[in-house]
């Protein structure tokens, strides 16, 4: 994101548009980011895949195929969420932060950012926090709103 | 909060006023929570009070009566911080993430987001962090400044 | 930072260049920490020491001597990298939360956050989190970038 200083007579008047642009993008990613994954964490399939661009790829982990296309990312956030924890109930959260937003010359968005996920199972009074991600995206624009077009999660534990 | 994308003109131009407005009103939000923690934090009481509205209600856990109105707020910060870690001293820092911001018709915000504290205790050498809670505010302005009305926090073991 | 509210004829046009300028602040605060922690994490020396001003001052731990400039800097990082983790191979990611920023009269930036290392070994499944620290910074502009003249870290457990 830019990060020119506005100079002396804009600091006094009104702000330059780069900057008010930068500002107006990276907060509407903290906010997209904030609604997809208060989706995912209720296990709210369809409003999560709606998250994605319509050629959207999930791929979530090492060990599953990259889900193509909303009604396959609907379908791979439900079957995983009765696969894994059907006899293992927890509630997850994902957490983001360090997030890194550059905007590209055709309107796409790269982004980079860190994630944890915070599980909390019944009866524990404390929650398990791991593993530690590294996430790289790429954000379009779709009607307007931003859409996830590809995911790249790659665990910490993988480069060492 | 709007997430409208601005038309091409835009781009290139002035941003439009909601998404401006937007990035304002989301900023605002995340520095008035810091601000907040810090004043918790450090067992500020009467300027923690001072972030709730005149008839604003703290209820900070399932154990304990809500708190209405700014002295109530401030005695229950210092007697609960007397009572719970009067022999086990420790230095709290509360954690906010995946902030969600909508702002209401009447002036009013209402915000989502996840929260965990973060509790160092003398001698361990890590923090033992936890519990993994929601937390859903709303928000007002008095005087220009926005206060928190009402706090509903949710700790994830009780949705399981 | 300026939390003002836009008066009501504001609200319905455009925005104040105060709050405007704030909301730019913010997210160039952010973004610039977020790559800031990503070249600190990823050990890439020079680059992270180009985030610190000409005069910059980096005291990382209490048990090293500050360093001073950007050589001292990129040297104390490859140099506690080397002697730290030779034989002890870790990820280690850097957490900010609950930033607040407050722009001074000289063009000078002063920041207060919370910060946690999240740390990924070998065969562990799990990070180890912590310590739990608060982090003041004096930010200042080099050529219209943000740089970190100074940084004062303040762990926990030194609190208790």
């Amino acid at each position: 994101m830019t990060t020119t200083t506005p100079p002396d007579d804009v600091r006094a008047g009104s702000l330059p548009g780069d900057a008010a642009r930068s500002a107006a993008l990276y907060t509407e990613v903290q906010a997209f980011y904030a609604r997809q994954a208060h989706h995912l964490d209720a296990v709210r399939a369809e409003e999560f895949a709606a998250t994605f661009a319509a050629e959207g790829v999930f791929a979530h982990s090492p060990d599953t195929p990259a889900a193509r296309g909303r009604a396959a990312i609907a379908e791979e956030v439900r079957g995983f969420n009765a696969r894994r924890f059907a006899d293992d109930p927890v509630q997850r959260r994902h957490w983001f932060s360090m997030l890194d937003v550059r905007p590209g010359e055709d309107g796409a968005v790269e982004t980079e950012f860190y994630a944890l996920v915070v599980v909390t199972r019944p009866g524990a009074a404390l929650p398990v926090i791991g593993p530690s991600c590294v996430v790289r995206d790429v954000l379009v624009r779709e009607g307007g709103e931003l859409r996830t077009l590809s995911r790249q999660v790659t665990q910490d534990r993988t480069l060492l």
